[in-house]
């Protein structure tokens, strides 16, 4: 990877940074049907977008691949996962074990991918104490203390709308960097902390948006 | 609402839709404590945005407020679900009566906003005909015949990546005209089909890529 190109990553869209998910999906699909290289029309074609995107969205990061020879396989693998900060573990908190933050919990997809759930929380008493998905359901007022003895950078937040800011502030102060919000309600947070937010109900909400007002 | 207003709606980006849920949801808080008019301060305070963007947002379906005295709650609340097509039911599919499938099939923001599941599908031989969230779990393969005898708009799709495409190219021949998708891949629909996709993963990986490069 090239250095240069790192300084300039800030800049890069949230819809590069997603096809470049897919990209790294579709290449470790690659891998085990054991195919060595791939072109940028592949990479195109399962990311649902053109060859000189592929080659765009590379290029932030590096020089990658040869003209007539498309990329290798692993050497692409490997600085995909580079580039999206998938090579380390990352400690995740879910906060909420409710309906939403159980089946979160169960998602093989995270630990797959070096996402670990290290420790859930909850206001309710009658959750606290309880075993939930291999954890004990702790008090959300204890995690100040429990990420100063085992820190986690992320926070999956399945909490109802009106508790879901005052959740944020404390995990904030807590040391919580990014947090994935499925509450649904906009939060604030200093710009330092990294926030992405899924909720349910809003994506059938623009579907209805659309399905009504192509039908004017 | 402004008739001629509407003829424009299709330019109306992702991230304004958005708000406007946003918005509503508030005004619905709103209603519930018996305040009768709102300012454009407080519905942007609540929507993470200002009020001049309110005003924008708004200003694509016709007029609303007046100036100083702020809107109406009732009459922008209506308005909002009007716009949103709230103001009718939508009959919902789920297929994947897996663990997304089950939570989704739970969430009860879905049916009290207008989305009614009215089946579940699966190709598990395993959990077809079995009581499944109040539905017995249907083989995909009768989706078609099904929908001919009670059509449905949306289909939350909650299945396996490598079988994705061939489930959406089933339910778009069937009649769905909006899918929501859970599964980890890009589709392909015809342009008359919506589409929204939600990837949990990726959405971590977003964050693990906002940590990593913010850290170099």
């Amino acid at each position: 990877m090239n250095s240069q190109a790192c300084s300039a990553v800030k800049r890069i869209a949230d819809s590069t940074v997603r096809r470049l998910s897919v990209y790294l999906r579709f290449l470790e699909g690659s891998t085990s049907r054991g195919q060595s290289t791939i072109s940028s029309e592949e990479l195109a074609k399962h990311g649902g977008t053109t060859s000189a995107q592929v080659r765009k969205d590379l290029s932030f990061f590096g020089s990658f691949g040869k003209r007539g020879l498309g990329y290798a396989v692993p050497e692409l693998t490997e600085s995909l996962r580079e580039i999206l900060g998938l090579q380390r573990q990352w400690n995740v908190v879910i906060v909420g074990a409710g309906k939403i933050g159980t089946a979160l919990a169960q998602y093989h997809g995270f630990k797959s991918r070096g996402f670990n759930v290290v420790a859930v929380y909850d206001t309710d008493a009658r959750k606290i104490g309880s075993k939930w998905e291999g954890h004990v359901v702790r008090d959300v007022a204890s995690i100040t203390s429990d990420l100063g003895e085992r820190p986690a950078e992320i926070a999956v937040l399945a909490v109802p709308a009106d508790v879901a800011q005052a959740a944020v502030d404390r995990l904030v102060s807590a040391g919580i960097r990014a947090i994935l919000n499925f509450a649904p309600v906009q939060l604030q947070v200093p710009g330092d902390v990294a926030l992405r937010s899924v909720n349910m109900a809003m994506e059938l909400e623009s579907l209805s948006f659309e399905l009504t007002n192509r039908d004017r």
